[in-house]
């Protein structure tokens, strides 16, 4: 809590000791994606909803979108759209034709099957922090930019965490790696150290087609059982307001035409890149979204495709993007109703613009997953590891992260409002009758172990109890938890051979120098 | 972040010298408790509902309640009850008739009438933290007794914030004073220092007359006029499992009879004094508040009255209580489904385990917040200052808390997602269209003053910008915020007169010897 120098010193002595005492394994919650069996906030009414689709079909019909993408206004064109120069109008009759072609639900299978995600319904997936090129520890204690080491341990508690369902981006953007054959590296770590569902960045053709066939080694597939399901998934934000940039619509072709899953997510900051007006904002958003899924439809009819939403705000004062606000919530949920209103999975995210993972980052980012809760999203993106508006990854709170994922993923199962006999438990409260306690009773002893949630970090210990253990605040635990996870990682099996297989599939392409790095 | 000395000489030195500083004065919102417009979170079924109104019933036909109460026992005797010894049985007719009496909604009204609060509806109110006998903040840096000073001091917390509608019990029980006279030096503090709803403790016949007689002379008021409208109310826990001691009926029953408000709330912890099922803890909660409700309905049909829930689980591994947990969440809806089944306002709490203001304090409290959002809670008891499962009251977490319970307010105004065409804004989207940003426009310009939550204690800057205003944590910037409040606090008005009225009391009460001290 005092000077950065100070805790760098201090994080790290303490964390050594931890290492060294060696702590218990932690216990945590079975791989068990949540249902989501609450009903969904709706903060519009129908006539609301109504509203909000004029407006994103006006936008399309009225407006257009500017595709920076030479084969997508081809395609486009040819499908009837009034294509003038970049921008492209498109008639609501085609948009909504071919959205309603998208699947509303469907699976990605990685390379190991008991991995397999099935995004869509009532699941909620949660996947890690994507992206931030700076990182901060409470040992290093400052913001510094991401490096290899960094990245692995992050991926390492992607792997590790069953409450992580999927891998998403680079957890942190490694760049002590030439940006022309980073991904290749990366994915060869992601490979190796996860299991999960990976993700692909549409950042030019190269990447995308080295990823695709890095997962399908990785999952020593053929070519045609690649093609044959998800495998995999991209992720694309628009260039707000009104625009795809080149090389994201070129990822999701390549991807579409592979049978592989799509994710559109506009980044629509209201009052920056979006009306300041919140309903401006989302109706802005989904025009950008639907109108690139209409054109995947176009192109592979069916092909799975998820509405993502990234709506937040800005700082009024300064500019800055603010995130897990009330304007926040509020356009989540109402993304949601639009999201079931086209029958398209949702995405949305985990995220706070708090710099250290104290109590603004906790209460910023639960109010981010609580409207993921009530949005009805099936994918959170960034559920765990994010600081600073997603400019930092940080080991601790990812950890920290993860104990609200796994509270999530308990508040979702029923058995904790069930109201049957045993739970009722009227003979218990007889034989208890008011005079005396539930401890030792055996309707308590048959269900003790199971009643009640577990944490792994939260400390429920007394003051005394707490200050006796060392009276480290959650941030201190979350960094001890870090140190032993990463020192006792070990990497899900993978076949030599395949292992070997990725390895010279590496070589061979950083041999012919990877990607181009003008993009 | 490190050890506590440490903690306690730099939190000192940098709040002595922010402090010195003078910071800005805090931007907060208005005085406007929420309307909750959200549709409650419902985990039960009608069967569910029934189960449990079922599992209610019966425990009060055939287990029974012990009133440790005389006088109680007289009435219910009469009343048609069967008594044998301490325990009452009660038939379903008489507790459904006389629960009916209740009324659905009703006002406070303090010594400010501005501040009067409507308790049912819709309407969310929140309170102060309310009876730790301990204290806790970032300059003294470990847990100790509490006394005046604080008390006042988180009193003057409590009248400061607009987001804190009512003055619950004594935010940190002061005690450096004599137990006998406490209650009137606090109520003295209480009724001078804040103008909000006052709370009395049902701890004798002395402490609870000589809070409505200064609750009276503070509102300058007859005791015809006192009597005549709710100025103040009471809160009781039933001692689980199935018990109502002396004091706290003895108390209902003098401010049922001069017309005040009463909240019944059952501490009923999963797996210690309740079943180790939530649907078992929670039948049992609402047969111990009921079978009080109805009492109270009987003396005084039509008196105010809230049934509470104070459910939890116990950490089964060490016999602690648990808070904010998944069980709690649910349970807390569960009730919520049941109030609305008797017809009754619903009060819940803001609750966490963690014993610093830290990361867990934030994920609890948030998780106790959204369930009492999401149950369709009326009144949220500890709202604000609440640590170490209500061992602690800390300054800092008052004010942590503070920002989530503001955030709360402005989520539920419903303009966020207002879906006109002025917020729709196609105009201003084709004005801007797909070159250009939104910042400048006139959209913007006559609308970003009011279109976002502007925070008071969350830190929006990016890394740089922190670090560069100091790196400071949210609980430390919440410490400063303490001591500039406190520093610059301002009483609410009071006439002298009425100011040495209350005074005299106080004086004269003391002379008495005030109250006994062997409860």
């Amino acid at each position: 809590m005092a000077d950065s120098a100070t805790r760098k010193r201090r994080g790290g002595g303490r964390a050594g000791a931890a290492a060294r005492r060696g702590a218990a394994v932690i216990e945590q919650m079975p791989w068990n994606p949540p249902v989501n069996i609450d009903r969904p906030v709706e903060p519009m009414d129908q006539e609301g909803v109504e509203a909000i689709h004029e407006g994103a079909m006006r936008i399309l019909e009225e407006i257009g979108i500017a595709f920076y993408n030479e084969e997508a206004l081809g395609i486009l064109r040819e499908a009837g759209c009034i294509v003038e120069g970049d921008n492209v109008r498109f008639g609501r009759d085609f948009v909504m034709e071919m959205v309603g072609k998208a699947p509303s639900s469907f699976t990605i299978t990685p390379r190991n099957p008991d991995h397999t995600i099935e995004i869509g319904g009532k699941t909620m997936l949660f996947g890690n922090v994507s992206s931030p090129p700076n990182y901060w520890d409470l040992e290093i204690g400052r913001k510094v930019p991401g490096n290899r080491e960094m990245c692995r341990n992050l991926l390492k508690l992607t792997q590790y965490f069953n409450c992580i369902h999927f891998a998403g981006g680079y957890p942190v953007e490694p760049v002590d790696l030439h940006a022309s054959v980073r991904h290749l590296d990366v994915l060869y770590d992601k490979l190796t150290l996860s299991d999960k569902a990976m993700h692909a960045y549409s950042l030019g053709k190269e990447r995308v087609e080295d990823v695709m066939e890095m997962v399908r080694i990785a999952g020593g597939l053929s070519h045609e059982e690649f093609d044959a399901t998800p495998r995999m998934y991209t992720n694309i934000n628009s260039t707000s307001p009104l625009k795809h940039d080149h090389p994201m619509i070129d990822g999701c072709l390549r991807l579409a035409r592979r049978g592989q899953a799509i994710v559109v997510t506009p980044f629509t900051l209201a009052g920056a890149m979006a009306p300041v007006t919140m309903a401006g904002a989302v109706a802005q958003s989904l025009a950008e979204a639907l109108c690139a899924i209409a054109l995947f439809q176009y192109v592979r009819p069916g092909i799975p495709c998820v509405i993502g939403t990234f709506t937040s705000n800005v700082d009024m004062k300064s500019g800055a993007p603010a995130f897990g606000t009330p304007e926040y919530m509020r356009s989540t949920q109402m993304t949601g109703q639009m999201a079931r209103y086209y029958g398209l999975p949702l995405r949305s995210s985990g995220v706070c613009a708090a710099n250290v993972p104290d109590g603004q980052a906790m209460w910023e980012t639960s109010n981010s997953l609580w409207a993921a809760v009530q949005s009805g999203t099936n994918m959170v993106y960034h559920a765990a590891g994010w600081l600073e508006g997603g400019l930092i990854a940080s080991p601790e709170k990812f950890i920290m992260d993860c104990e609200i994922l796994q509270q999530i993923q308990r508040y979702m199962q029923p058995e904790i409002s069930a109201t049957g006999p045993d739970e009722i438990a009227l003979d218990a409260i007889k034989a208890v009758g008011n005079d005396g306690h539930f401890f030792g009773i055996q309707h308590t002893q048959d269900r003790y172990t199971t009643a009640f949630y577990q944490p792994f970090l939260s400390d429920w210990k007394n003051f005394e109890g707490w200050e006796a253990a060392g009276g480290l605040w959650t941030a201190e635990r979350a960094h001890h938890m870090f140190k032993e996870i990463i020192g006792s990682f070990e990497a899900p099996p993978m076949d030599e051979a395949i292992r070997e297989e990725l390895a010279e599939f590496v070589e061979r392409r950083k041999a012919e120098g990877g990607a181009p790095t003008d993009f």
